[in-house]
């Protein structure tokens, strides 16, 4: 079994001294608790709700920078694996949406965000690699950034490459349900993780911002996609999530009787549709 | 709005003559109440649980074979569409376990299972063929069966190519799952709505069958991937559930702000995994 913490914290637009400060705070008391994997909301370092492109450029930090670096030495402080979302400006000026990945003892990997929400597509330019297949002491470990839950062909590449864990920071806005239903996020959560048999953690956010409210919905589900942990997304706060997963459960596809959910695709017949 | 009807009925193994007249008789009852479309389960009129293929076989109607006549009959009498499981016998002799669409004046459209589950490979030949769009007073229907709607890249395909309902027949066979947790396949079909912005009318079975127990978890959701009817899956029985729905909704792919379900996919990124 392998102890799991997301840590929904409740960043602050443009404060990263503080964000990263919480952030790193959040981090230790998760490892403290046994946590061998802990992932952190999209961009926790800065917010969300950037006015424009301009905004987020002046807020942005290359991959190598003062942010990422710090969770890098967190991770091999605390022998943790962490994955967090950050704004990223690469080297040819460009800003991207991005997920850090830090392994004890490695460089760190980036995914950039390749399916982009609302507004996001008015200021940051969309990722065009497929998220990486990352491995750690406790498995493989694949980084989706929020709205790349939402596309089943997406969730569908880590988990075909071997994705034992699928760590997902996500800042999901808070959307109309009707009484007594789980946010759709979730039921889609559940569902990519049953149709692949992939763990998956998802990080949400607190916090209301700039006028957003977020659902506040992080959760850990299994590879059958039942919730192991799941924040109390009616009463939305600051608050860590703490499961223990088997993570060798992700390696077997069987399903029922003779059923297999990967060796029973037809791909012959899905075409690039 | 449409009103659709689903008649979760309790199929006996074998008995074509019985299980077609009770499906009659719940066609009528469900045009009576007004339904426009009517979905059955899987294999209604033989039943699910072959020994083997020589079973099938022996069970098995082309499609111009009386069930299938007399669903069309009554398509035709009571101005409504229905769409029903039944054993193919083809041309070629082969075995497969299809839907027949019944449009009302139209000659049938029959879809082939191209995903089959647990020992169904043992009897049927698998289908070849994507599931058809089928043009109806009432909009755009696609049959797909059962096992077919665990797999994502396949509901897609129906979805783009215009799809406004989904019918799908089918036989759950009750796995465990969580206290107070839906089934699992009722989430993923609430995610197979969401994600492509399509109603879903499922029909399950009731009724014990060789020792298998089904789900009984039958369910109207819409684009949302919101249940509008399910069955009472705690106490399975044999029902009928109603819900209108409007179909106008599955054309409108438009999520929050900017987003959209459709326009959003990267497919120059997905290939053919």
């Amino acid at each position: 079994m392998t102890r799991i913490a997301c840590c929904q914290l409740a960043p602050e637009f443009g404060d990263i001294e503080g964000n990263t400060a919480r952030a790193a705070a959040a981090i230790r008391q998760a490892a403290e608790q046994g946590a061998r994997i802990v992932v952190l909301p999209e961009l926790v370092s800065t917010g969300y709700v950037f006015a424009d492109a301009d905004e987020a450029r002046g807020l942005a930090e290359p991959a190598d920078g003062p942010t990422v670096t710090g969770w890098r030495g967190l991770a091999d402080e605390l022998d943790v694996v962490i994955v967090a979302g950050f704004c990223e400006l690469a080297a040819d000026g460009r800003i991207y949406n991005s997920a850090a990945v830090l392994v004890p003892g490695a460089e760190p990997v980036v995914h950039r965000k390749t399916h982009l929400w609302d507004r996001e597509r008015l200021i940051f330019t969309p990722g065009s690699d497929v998220p990486p297949v990352v491995p750690t002491p406790h498995g493989r470990i694949a980084p989706l950034i929020c709205y790349e839950l939402e596309f089943p062909e997406w969730v569908r590449i880590p988990a075909l490459a071997g994705a034992d864990l699928i760590c997902a920071p996500v800042n999901w806005p808070d959307l109309p349900r009707p009484a007594g239903e789980r946010p759709g996020e979730v039921i889609r959560v559940q569902a990519d993780a049953s149709i692949n048999r992939v763990a998956i953690a998802v990080c949400d956010r607190a916090g209301a911002e700039r006028g957003v409210e977020w659902t506040s919905a992080s959760l850990i589900v299994d590879a059958d996609g039942w919730p192991l942990a799941m924040a109390d997304y009616t009463a939305p706060s600051a608050t860590t999530l703490i499961a223990d997963v088997d993570l060798l459960e992700s390696r077997r596809k069987a399903l029922a009787g003779l059923s297999d959910a990967f060796a029973d695709r037809r791909p012959e017949l899905y075409g690039t549709a």
